[in-house]
């Protein structure tokens, strides 16, 4: 089964918003054995819409848009793909009825402009909107104007706001695609998180072993961001599974603790699953971070269980008043300094009495540095009951990219030390 | 001047990452007054590869692909783009000399797999990577077998990582944009970002005083995210300035403060800037926000003039210790409340003598709720020398989003409180 996903809006070409719905929809497919064949991102305009779609139709069994659904003026794909099949638009009383019912219900006027997403090309099903006014719609081309042969294709348009798009798919999409291709063959994935080494020495450590499984068709394939590599195995058909849960062994004997999790978990759900395990809480100490790691860790349900506080002491009164650190070794040794780290993730461990704290304290830039202590210079400390470990790194990165890689640092070290694996160097 | 882009991947395609190569070439592209026609990602095989660029080959002038150049073995875009091209690959000595250079500066071995990147097509250009081992390469296409008439297209090829990718786009790459297509007209596109109003009324505010510059050409888009609707207006060619400009001033006068700034700038910079200028400082005390504000405060360069200190006060002890919040407030009104967002601006702003302080306390979900108080409500003060002001807010999305959406509504009665503008509701 050949899918294609088509993203409409000028917005996307000319770089003013980030494409979020590809990665969604390509993993939530994934997910249930589908992968992606091609995806394509188009101007608001009908020409390129058209050609786009007219293509895709040509080669895929499903085509699935996003986008131009909504009531204001450059709202066109639905026009466009009426236009292009040959359909014409009629006003739907049951989308209509949604509409009205959407603002009644907040109390709110219906502007004139929203009676447009009542609109629905001849022989098209609706998918009711739940968060919002624009319905999706369903075509089956049968015949397929577009194909050789004329195979039937289906063609799914979804609205563009990411909470209309992501309970649509998943509540009225999701049911389609079963019934449409229910047989299916298994499509298994599965990723191996790493933190810590380089993408070419995770390949040296990982691609002989699994020589023999590749070999016999079981995709392998890399994907480096700083300060994470990921490993991904993929396998379709019979034995899959087991060639997939065979390539895991290897890699995991191969990267040791280098790996950290699996698939979608990310390090700080991995550290709040096991302070938790182990009621254990953590206070976190901020100054270049300013709040990141916090945030990472809140980004987790449950986190509060775990995290008692974060303190982003950004100037030094605010080090001194709320994590205790003297003025003399900020004096001496500056806000940036190994004996400062210590005496944060001391200060906030012993202030909050916690299991752990975890102190960050650098220049993240892009201007503050010195020759011996250069832009992207951080130290690390984790405070504990047993000792306090301070780490020293050179982080030269752009200011949200040196916040990615230093928060990562950070929650290494601490998942590291909390299980007792040898420390990086 | 017609330019398309390939994203090679199918870690792109599985939905593993997020593309972010789309959004940031078609920003500097349009920056420099290219507006980018299509975008198509594929998988790492041959034949996605390999028709994704002569198809673009026969549309566009300057193809530009990202990925497919490290060292691993699915990097295979530079092989499948030669084959395609029928151009043989010879081993380029700089190239190979910058890729064992890389190595000998940081100490570390040269993993033998890392030598095929030196590996560049017959006739191809080479991009030296400041910041990693791959080259860019260069194919210019003359005569084109793809295109009509054999008009030459230009192939750039670029490496993944944006470390990588962005430092060699625009230090080698743009001079060559310069040098191939002198002579582009002008386009200019301006951005005005709101907050606080939904689509369709932004676009009942503006569409009808523009449209007398519409019908004359100008581009009118609105791109909407939960919490803020961005008005963009765009124009090609003579008198583009001028039309952008009068834009300009209509939307302003008809949306009013709703207008918080203009392109990239963030509701965080426009603060930082405002509060820079008036040499005022701000606090925050965060609990269901969990460092976000705190995080978005500090994505701005230069904002340590500014923020003094940041309170993740996550347990009702840290609400207590860091803030003074009285035990029996939180008794008596729970801790997602009037009086206990109150008290923690207060004692935010009072405990590091700053000239404002935001508290925010609510429940992100998704459990905690009870029926006086659903799962997305949320208090948010503001405390100054002045007076100290609470919001009440039902922000029902999932966790990530309300941390967006109250964050966006915390800054935004800061910035209306510091002009003096008029509350939201």
């Amino acid at each position: 089964m050949v899918i294609e996903l088509i993203n409409t809006g000028s917005e996307l070409m000319l770089g003013r918003v980030l494409n979020t719905h590809q990665q969604w929809l390509c993993r939530r497919l994934a997910d249930l054995g589908h992968s992606v064949a091609r995806q394509v991102a188009v101007p608001d305009t009908g020409a390129d819409i058209q050609s786009a779609v007219r293509e895709a139709l040509g080669r895929a069994d499903l085509v699935i848009t996003t986008g131009g659904l909504g009531p204001t003026s450059d709202d066109l794909t639905r026009d466009f793909i009426a236009q292009l099949l040959g359909r014409k638009l009629h006003e739907d009383a049951a989308a209509l009825g949604h509409v009205e019912e959407f603002f009644t219900k907040r109390n709110r006027p219906m502007p004139a402009s929203t009676r447009v997403q009542a609109l629905v090309p001849e022989g098209a099903r609706v998918l009711m909107n739940a968060h919002g006014t624009a319905p999706g719609l369903v075509i089956e081309t049968a015949p397929n104007p577009f194909r050789t042969g004329g195979t039937t294709s289906r063609l799914v348009m979804l609205p563009g706001p990411p909470r209309e798009l992501h309970p649509m798919f998943t509540e009225q999409v999701v049911p389609l695609l079963r019934e449409w291709f229910p047989s299916e063959s298994a499509f298994l994935c599965r990723t191996l998180r790493t933190t810590g080494l380089g993408e070419s020495w995770v390949e040296e450590k990982v691609a002989g072993p699994l020589k023999y499984l590749t070999d016999a068709g079981l995709e392998i394939g890399y994907c480096a961001r700083i300060g994470e590599v990921d490993v991904r195995l993929a396998a379709r058909g019979c034995g899959a599974q087991e060639d997939v849960a065979e390539g895991e062994r290897i890699v995991r004997s191969a990267m040791g603790d280098y790996v950290y999790g699996t698939d979608d978990e990310s390090l700080e759900q991995v550290l709040i699953r096991l302070l938790t395990e182990r009621k254990q809480t953590l206070a976190l100490a901020e100054s270049c971070t300013g709040g990141y790691v916090a945030h990472r860790i809140t980004n987790v349900p449950g986190a509060s269980a775990v995290l008692l506080a974060g303190l982003v002491t950004y100037s030094n009164e605010a080090k001194q008043s709320f994590l205790g650190v003297k003025p003399e070794t900020l004096a001496i040794h500056g806000a940036v300094s190994e004996p400062v780290a210590r005496a944060m993730a001391e200060g906030a461990r012993a202030r909050n009495r916690a299991d752990y704290a975890l102190a960050v304290t650098g220049i993240a830039g892009p201007s503050g540095g010195n020759e011996s202590k250069p832009v992207g210079t951080v130290f690390i400390a984790l405070a504990s009951a047993r000792e306090t470990l301070v780490l020293r790194r050179i982080n030269r990165y752009d200011r949200e990219t040196f916040k990615f890689v230093t928060s990562q640092q950070a929650l290494e070290l601490l998942r590291r030390n909390a299980l007792n694996l040898p420390l990086p160097d």
